[in-house]
């Protein structure tokens, strides 16, 4: 693997692999053990021109872990003030030799762009409405590890559909697995086009507690709500499309619930579906550290010296 | 040691135990030894929402010294921004088996709250105006360090008591430890109950001076002066309330004085108290990294390795 | 070496040293050879007043390649804004017993100032329009390696030299190992003595295409255009003194192009130079690393344990 920037990337092989992978890092992490030598003598640099805690904490201890030297670069602290291009940004980084930069940014197609200009292994930590193939492939490892196998489950994802990257990934890594794909929540956050990125849209809960082997709630930006008027509002959301306990109810007794992160109780959830043994939510953001785990080895051409350390 | 929240949880057989390690760091640190193994494997994540230089970079050293894997992770840069409640973020960070949550925060009473939902053990750097229990300990440790024990001594605290964490701190663990504690400065920055943190209020400077074997001022808090009209202005406060030359002199001439910094020369201290060979403020800088690489030890289960590694 | 507050404090032989081991670093770099052992056990700290991507980072991963701890303090989240004074903020930080205190600040001569007052090794990272010893030395190293040598080099200046840290660094140190001097650019941006300084200011670009054996052009401070009416604009300085195809083919066949960084792609150079193969833009900055390793290693009395492990 050279870079990661979709979920495009990712083929069923690979994904295999690297959810066989992670689940051996997770029962290792389990049992205590969180420092390898895997990654010693490389050099992982995070680029974050957005605010994130959690995908940024994320790939920092991933790397401390393997043992890599981390570093932490933010926007607000960046050259990007001073008037230096983005690709310049990169080429100069790139001339202090990391092996990979991690790369958030809220441009769509940025990451993409950058990789053809820099030796360096480029990692989408997400790019504005477009991709987030990490946490795409979080998702399908917490499924799969749940189900067994994608092949045949249909999979409900609810909220801003039109504004996330997470959806755009999640949707093209599950269909690939075998996995059917469907949206819902408000008009004014549905994609104009569903089948552009292969998914269906379902007009009511009905059809999704029909359908769906596990939902994703998305989360409710309210940041974006401050901004200008818009509908529906967050109580109007959390009215028409939160998930709370009567509509955990409708849901098949096997349904599963995961959740990106971070979330906003009361909102697209409550607190019955956090607490619920259905929800899957806490257990995304360990197998995410896994994921990334593996992630930084493959692109560091590491992947023996990982399956011999958690061996 | 589960977590350490309060310096009510530190009994004077753990104050003496972690007063024996600390000395034998300190020692260790001016040897010029200041690597050690004792942490590896271990994570410590430092999670701060208020700004602050002196404790987070110490337990930053502390952690890195130990050779853990340190996060830093400041509320700026938070998911917190994004609606996510508390408790969730630790829920979440757990998930990424950190050991050990170095915590600060506005909220009186957070850490506490987050420790009853998390794995890691969670250290209380300072939640509003509560607790900040490392720093209790580090004055505490340095005091006996140099008067051999607390048992009989008279300790003033002089500022913003009222307001002060690091007052509550160290009046517990004081008394705890033998001594007396008393309070003194401007009437409206004294406590309502002050028997209720069992401290007895001076009245004038000259009651100070016959009482105290030890003087610890406070920092008088300047971004506070901007919000409104207070009194005592910051001029009034170091002319009736400040320590200076005169006032050094009218000490008994072994009484030592403290700060847990930073402090504004020219307020509550002037040049001649930084200078003078009775300050042992910047020794407590010394003794809180050696007091944090042994309660981060502690936390983790490593005490006897620590024991073994500073021998 | 003590410290490094200056390009004074390099004489000849010192550079030389420097250069050579720099060399070598490089070439180990270059195959990849990335975690040397040379400052384990030793802590260096990034102490930044000033935003700064590049030169933070590149600290930052000379110290972790070479195994130091590293710690990073901004000023934003710092003791500064409580009123501590800059020498106290050093004071108390090497009470925490770090090896060097890498120090960027806005004030001409603060690193010198609290150089007199710790234990620690400071090195200038730049302080206000004064000096930037490391960015003198990357830049003569640089241009050595190109060269062979700068003895009888002819080298010009282009920019706002009257405010930069680099013109003055670089003049000092260039003039040291033999090279003469130049300055060019808008008369506002002139310093009124260039003779102190040690340079000639030439007054038209045909002068500067003839003499001038390398050209280093500097950053036009966006930042500082915000402020008040300016002259010349950003479009008037790309046009009268921007390096582009033309002025470039003006200048002597093996002249070489050098620029700190970031740069301006449209203003003081556009992408005819940046792509040039007389450019060594990029080399600056891997050069820049190197130099930071050896410095370091220097500084913390490692050269014989760094030439061990870079043979």
């Amino acid at each position: 693997m050279r870079h990661l920037i979709s979920a495009e990337d990712v083929s069923r092989e690979l994904f295999y692999e690297i959810y066989n992978l992670s689940c051996r890092v997770k029962k290792a992490l389990r049992e205590g053990r969180k420092k390898f030598s895997v990654l010693r003598g490389k050099c992982v640099v995070n680029l974050f021109f957005e605010p994130s805690t959690r995908t940024r904490s994320s790939f920092e201890k991933a790397g401390k872990f393997l043992s890599a030297d981390v570093i932490n670069i933010t926007a607000s602290a960046s050259s990007v003030k001073k008037g230096e291009t983005l690709i310049d940004t990169l080429k100069n980084l790139d001339m202090m030799h990391p092996d990979v930069v991690v790369l958030r940014h809220p441009c769509e197609g940025a990451p993409y762009t950058v990789s053809k200009f820099i030796r360096a292994s480029i990692v989408n930590a997400g790019d504005g409405r477009h991709q987030h193939p990490t946490q795409a492939l979080l998702d399908a490892v917490t499924l799969v590890e749940h189900f067994g196998t994608l092949e045949g489950k249909r999979i409900t994802i609810i909220g801003d559909i039109a504004n996330s990257r997470v959806a755009r990934s999640d949707a093209i890594l599950f269909r690939k697995l075998g996995a059917e794909v469907f949206v819902f929540g408000p008009s004014t956050m549905m994609p104009r086009f569903p089948e552009a990125i292969g998914v269906k849209r379902l007009s009511s809960f009905e059809e999704v507690a029909e359908v769906s082997d596990a939902v994703i709630l998305l989360r409710i930006q309210l940041e974006r709500q401050d901004a200008k008027k818009v509908f529906p509002s967050l109580k109007e959301y959390a009215e028409l499309f939160g998930m709370n306990k009567k509509r955990l109810s409708m849901l098949k007794p096997e349904t599963v619930i995961l959740h990106p992160g971070p979330f906003n109780r009361g909102v697209e959830l409550n607190n019955d579906v956090v607490n619920s043994d259905r929800s899957l939510i806490f257990s995304q953001v360990e197998t995410g550290l896994a994921v990334r785990m593996v992630i930084l080895s493959l692109l560091c051409g590491r992947k023996e010296k990982l399956k011999e350390e958690i061996a």
